[in-house]
């Protein structure tokens, strides 16, 4: 089905999974750039990803004022709505026979590894039923766990929620101490996780410990790596992710939760459950009694106004690229990737895989960003993420000479 | 006690209760203030507020530089530490004898009701025991719950923070839709529970429903009016305190927990098991599948860079006010307080009253800001709480003009 000369037609754009401070970057980027190319006529903005295809939802993007849509790229959570759905055989029939009757040739579908792996589905029936579709994944996904990626879209701005809210966070417990554990998104990948020790800023700042999903968790050694912490600075703050698991790889949340979507990822978030059974650990096990646990949720990937200028160029690049990518017509399919380029100042380089390659698995946390004890990130990784999140907000603190104590 | 003139000596300041974004700014505005008036001779700061008298830990304020205490000003939490600590007549006693070894004339004492107490307390204690102390309260406090005030510092800023979450979530909730509840901060009074509403900018905008301690949560209300909202718009965003008491003044999260402190508090925050009870309700008694709960936590009082301007310059004010009156000697104690001029632009008025009528007992939003069927609030809420909180992010939204469904 390949072509080597782009199509002329319509085109549907849709975001799928959850959100990100800057998937409406990615979405305006292509509209901007789709409006530059003759090939592509209408610009169809599908309502909550394929199921606005399936229901012939959709809004004409082309009718959008160029302010609009300024502010709606500026603007956290996804601005056409999204659905975790996996379609089925009979759905690809039904979305192309919508397509056909709309007379659309470009499809361009914004998301994770799920929402890649529906795009890749989508593209192989496409192909099957001699459905002419140019057919672009464009990433995006807060867990950073794209394969091919050096990172993806979202992870920046989520990573910088998380940075802030442990630089605060940490305030608090210098302020009151006791044991502070907060649960952070990322069911499979510990990058966000990790990023909650772009906080430190002083020897002594929290994060103290961090828990990722990619080493197994055990109750025993958590408790006694917190004891050990708070003996030293009578006080402790932790980073734990949400999938945490133990070491026959059962997510301990998942334990906790019975809730499972279409792609069979089980709900972990939205729920207190697992920071009150890590706060009963340090209870029970040790002698500490001040104890609390936050679970961050929804905030961090959809908190206004502090995304990272960084990782909102970058939504905003491979959104471009995407359409860019399409109408060229040398290939009828991809996904755009973002890599980083050697050297030391930061900077990305783009391109672009096979769907399949980034769809389904996803990628994890590598050796080198986890420390040997398996409670904290390396410097390595703080390399990784800090030109991701940019500049974070200055922290004061005294010097505090000490008054001499008088007799 | 009361001097006409006041004394010389030294000053202590210190820091109680929960933290907030811009209690840093009460201190540095006292600290600067008191850096103007030769009365005042040393300026210690006391770490973890009277535990740190009791323990004569003290830091010499006037060792640091101007640029520092900008910084600080600026960096939420405590800076000097905290503690929730009920001093004894003992406790008194051995204060005062640290208070004289030290030569301190002026103690200054920044937090809510419960410091106000503290500093009661102390004050009534030191005359009793004649002990010439000028002991003025500085009033912090995001639940906003402070008598004799429109208004205290903190709560603007934290009421920024959950007005952001809620722009947010509410998005999110757009994007994936189903019944997202927020658990916010807020001991008996519903202020910052109730600043969720400056959230919504367009009609059909969340939180749709906000339950407030001063009115009794029945359960099966509760899902109705989820229901009802559900209905219409197909999702449901609600904010609820963590104070929500039954119809007899029972807290519903006090019944999920055990610890109480020195001043009769039972600990709220920090779990997710109000958020996961109500959840459960609403999976019981309705047929709505998608629910989900977070708990705001600590992010609500120390998220940094986001503090609202108003409230900074509030709380800088009202440190530099109560040492203003420490040192004029007209009065021996007092706490600041702040009221709203007349007029239709906000501007502020700040008074002194005696300390016993901001201590203890604390005051609750007016029945003028909470709707009829009690699960939100008036427009008189938002008109009194907008100036407080400032300007909040853009919110772009499509125009969404609707694709004209084919045959």
């Amino acid at each position: 089905m390949a072509t080597s000369k782009a199509p002329v037609g319509n085109m549907v754009i849709a975001q799928s999974g959850g959100p990100t401070m800057v998937i409406n970057q990615s979405l305006i980027g292509a509209v901007l750039e789709a409006k530059k190319h003759k090939q592509i006529k209408n610009i169809y903005g599908s309502l909550h990803g394929i199921a606005g295809i399936l229901g012939e939802n959709f809004i004409d993007l082309r009718k959008e004022s160029a302010s609009t849509l300024e502010a709606v790229a500026k603007t956290p959570s996804s601005g056409l709505g999204s659905v975790r759905k996996k379609p089925t055989k009979d759905d690809c029939l039904a979305i192309f026979k919508v397509l056909q009757k709309y007379d659309v040739r470009y499809f361009f579908y914004i998301g994770g590894n799920d929402t890649a792996e529906t795009t890749h589905i989508i593209n192989e029936e496409a192909k099957a039923n001699r459905y002419p579709l140019q057919c672009f994944h464009i990433p995006k996904t807060i867990d950073n766990d794209l394969r091919e990626n050096d990172h993806t879209p979202g992870f920046g701005s989520g990573a910088r929620f998380v940075a802030e809210a442990f630089m605060g966070d940490n305030l608090d417990n210098r302020a009151l101490p006791g044991v502070k554990i907060n649960i952070i998104m990322g069911r499979h990948a510990g990058f966000l996780t990790a990023a909650a020790a772009l906080a430190r800023v002083y020897p002594d700042d929290g994060p103290h410990l961090v828990y990722l999903p990619e080493r197994p968790f055990d109750e025993g050694k958590f408790a006694k790596d917190v004891e050990r912490v708070y003996q030293k600075l009578g006080r402790c703050v932790v980073a734990v992710s949400e999938g945490i698991c133990d070491k026959n790889g059962t997510a301990i949340a998942a334990k906790l939760s019975k809730e499972v979507d279409s792609h069979g990822n089980v709900q972990l978030s939205g729920s207190g459950a697992l920071g009150d059974l890590l706060s009963g650990i340090i209870k029970s096990k040790t002698k500490i009694s001040r104890v609390r646990a936050d679970t961050f949720g929804y905030l961090q990937r959809s908190f206004p106004d502090i995304a990272s200028s960084v990782d909102s160029g970058e939504a905003r690049e491979v959104g471009k690229l995407a359409v860019k990518h399409a109408v060229a017509g040398k290939k009828q399919s991809g996904s755009v990737t973002i890599n980083r380029k050697a050297g030391k100042k930061y900077s990305p380089s783009y391109g672009l895989v096979e769907l399949r390659q980034v769809s389904k698995e996803t990628r994890h946390m590598p050796d080198k960003f986890i420390n040997k004890d398996a409670n904290d990130v390396t410097p390595a990784f703080i390399a990784y993420a800090k030109p991701l999140v940019g500049n974070l907000p200055e922290i004061g603190r005294f010097k505090g000479v000490r008054v001499k104590k008088l007799r």
